[in-house]
Parts: structure tokens; sequence; C-alpha cells
């Protein structure tokens, strides 16, 4: 039970599209995470995706369209839809999954859970 | 699967402790919600209480100590923990409970779900 401070969290680390959990919430992983440039496309099949732009600009591919989103405003990719974040510049995001989510979608590539 | 913008939805009320759901996330509510003044001390059972401060000051009360938030500061009280929260200023939170959570811990006296 601390205070988590996003912006303390966030200048801990430098990598892109590598999370941070700074806490847990229902079986969740609390994260902070660091994105420039283009991710994978990748599918989540039991969890779906928070993201909270805290600042910068995310987009998000879906393969129907993509979404624009700003500081202070947050997208749910549902279970099971395919999508790819991107950025043309840092931009910094509060990411909710289910704990032991891969961040890829897949095992084999994913990022290790780092708690800070 | 819309983008929501914290702010446009926080401009749509202005009552305190009345929560609006903002969009859902694996059988949990996102809400906004406008605090001011104390609310009533209160536990959920079956859910950890997620705050995340938007704009303004928040105080967690504990039964063992107290907590201060500022905007980008994120605090989760876990299930069973009796807690009360109370700002001096009006202050706008983003909070994730379990869906169908009574706000104040009972049914009898909780705000009604409204999405907005």
């Amino acid at each position: 039970m601390r205070v988590v401070n996003l912006a303390q969290k966030l200048a801990l680390f430098t990598e892109h599209f590598q999370p941070r959990t700074v806490g847990e919430f229902n079986g969740h992983d609390l994260m902070v995470v660091k994105v420039k440039g283009p991710f994978v496309w990748h599918t989540h099949h039991d969890t779906d995706d928070f993201f909270l732009v805290l600042s910068g600009h995310l987009t998000i591919h879906l393969r129907d369209r993509s979404v624009s989103l700003s500081p202070g405003e947050l997208f749910v990719v549902p279970a099971g839809v395919e999508h790819c974040p991107s950025a043309e510049e840092e931009t910094h995001i509060l990411l909710i999954e289910r704990r032991g989510t891969p961040n890829t979608g897949d095992a084999a590539t994913a990022a290790a859970r780092v708690v800070v």
C-alpha cells in the first residue's frame, strides 16, 4: 500500500516497450511504459488491454482503423482484438493487463516482468 | 471501442461522489468521479479500489494512517481495507472497481451506476 507517483516511476528507466510494474490491482499489473516507434502486431486472447496516455501521443492501429490518443485519453482494446501501438515521439502510458500477460502476445518474445 | 477523453467526461456533470462509468475493462467499471469534502468510511470486500488523481488533491484515510495523492499519483486500497476518501478542494479521479461494486460499500446507499 504505497502511493505511486507515475512520473517518478517513468524517470527510473529509458527503454521503449519495456513495461515496468508499479502496482497490482485485482490480479492485474499496473504498468508504466515508454513507447516510441511502432510495436508489433499482437493479440491478447485472455485480457482486455487498458491504455491511458500520460504524455505524448499514441496511435493504436487496429485491423479496420486506427485511433489516436492524447494525454488524458484512454482506450481499451478488447481481448482477442489484434492491435499495434505506435508513437512518433516518445510517449508515456499507464498500461493495465492481467498479471502474466506477455506484452507481445507471445511468451517467447515478451519483455520480462520488472517491478519498480 | 471508443477513445475516452477524461476531461470531456468530467465536464458532463457537477455532482460530488457520483461516479460516472466511462468504459469497461475485464469486468471492471472505469469511472470518473468528482470528490469534495469527506466521503463515508466503507469497505469493499470483493474488490481492490483503484484511485488515480487527475486534478486536485485526495486524502485517503485508512484506520492506521492517511495517504495524500496529487495529480499523476495512484493508490490501490486492497479489498477488505476500510477507507474514507476526502478532499478539501474539488478533486477529479479515475476510479476502477469491479462492475457492480457499491461505491459506499453498501448497495442500499450506493450511487446508481451511470454510464456517460
